[in-house]
């Protein structure tokens, strides 16, 4: 029996979706609340992750995945609704399932939730079956420094031109070699993806930005936020964008904004 | 030279506004920084707030205010616009005041950020000018407990219906005697104010009170939301918070919601 969760968590005091052995992570949390409630009802998924195929100590925790996330996030990065999948023997209740993680993570006093949990068919597959991922940006823009969303948003005293943001991000809507926007350790195997949406608005003093595509290069949502977030300072112009994609060079971008401004926000299927 | 500062502040791990002898406070945090930046430029308000005085502790306390804020917020709650005024011998710019005191709160690493600071007359006085004040409370109405609004918001895992709550709150409005949303520890002299609005909305999972006073009693809000949640979940019926205010005494109201919901979200001259 497949199941699939929804899920929310705080990344702060986190190392990322991936179980690492230096630190908690999503995943780990995850994990040890499911074999708290369902021990002898598991079944290990044993599917290394192809970009760790190299990897010996990775592929070696690989080997123990019980939970499968539809895609890894970084320290500090945050999620709305990752998504992930597991096997259990006998069939459970989807809102028994719900309850009993989150139970199980209030336990461990996990910046984790399980949002939703449902049966699916045994070919669902939490990465290889996601046609889309979305994420959101948020910066606070304002001169004073924020107390209460610290850690949750990229905070930016000078102000920024949205408009011009909004020119240089149109660049890069479509199919285009992200190398410039990628970082030195992305193990994909092409630079090329198909960006479908970057969405600028205002909010209050926040700028929202709303990032859709059917996959993304390790740090490309960031390396992108922070490049524009250059245009919209001024240190660079909305055209200099269109350069640094043809650049196809990681050091012709900007700088690469921070974690704690990002959220893994949808995953469809 | 008198200077008002608008405040926003994480409530989580505060003992509240006032300073207090075993833990931080706003007002410490504050005052702390004013002293670092204009030890030499200062002047001691010295005005004990008139509802401790006959607390010797807190008249000793008092006797040292520097900064005097509009209003005393719990330990626990937050805001998103405290106001509060204090006097400078030498004038300074309002911007450098604010970036002096974000400055030294960033130093103690203070949940604590100054949004804005101007100069006010010598009659102006944070508590005493205050000509209306406004909260908010956060509801997270859904099944799964908030991995990234905890401490931020009351998580309800029943449905509350919103026009009940709506219902019940309408019997609210106006000039009343509150004595039974009043805390036991309340020291105001009489029980007896005006509120001028509740508005309840749903945004997303949500429910968000808004409510606005010329002043509160000590906890008349999270005492006003308790018993209104205990309407939405179908512990009590609407009219129940008409014979409630008419019984005027606390044991026949519903709960005191919890700090962690609130926010101190104006304060009007």
């Amino acid at each position: 029996m497949r199941y699939k969760i929804t899920i929310e968590y705080d990344g702060t005091n986190l190392l990322g979706w991936q179980r690492q052995l230096d630190g908690p992570s999503v995943q780990q949390y995850l994990e040890e609340a499911l074999i708290g409630f369902a021990k002898n009802n598991l079944v290990e998924l044993d599917e290394p992750d192809e970009n760790e195929k190299n990897d010996e100590q990775m592929l070696k925790l690989s080997n123990k995945t019980i939970i499968q996330g539809a895609g890894r996030t970084d320290a500090g990065v945050h999620a709305l609704a990752q998504a992930a999948h597991f096997d259990l023997k006998k069939a459970m209740e989807p809102f028994r399932i719900r309850e009993a993680f989150n139970a199980h993570l209030k336990i461990n006093n996990a910046p984790v939730a399980v949002l939703d949990a449902e049966p699916v068919s045994d070919e669902f597959h939490a990465r290889y079956s996601a046609k889309g991922r979305g994420y959101i940006y948020r910066i606070l823009n304002r001169r004073a420094p924020s107390a209460l969303e610290r850690n949750r948003v990229w905070w930016v005293p000078v102000p920024l031109d949205i408009e011009k943001m909004r020119q240089g991000a149109a660049w890069l809507i479509g199919h285009h070699d992200f190398s410039s926007f990628r970082a030195s350790a992305c193990q994909a195997l092409s630079p090329i993806k198909t960006l479908d949406k970057i969405d600028i608005t205002a909010k209050g003093e926040e700028i929202i930005f709303e990032v859709e595509a059917r996959s993304f290069l390790h740090h490309q949502v960031r390396n992108i936020v922070g490049s524009l977030k250059m245009v919209g300072d001024g240190h660079l112009q909305p055209d200099d964008i269109k350069k640094i994609l043809e650049a196809k060079n990681r050091s012709a971008a900007g700088v690469t904004a921070p974690a704690e401004g990002l959220y893994l926000s949808k995953v469809k299927y």
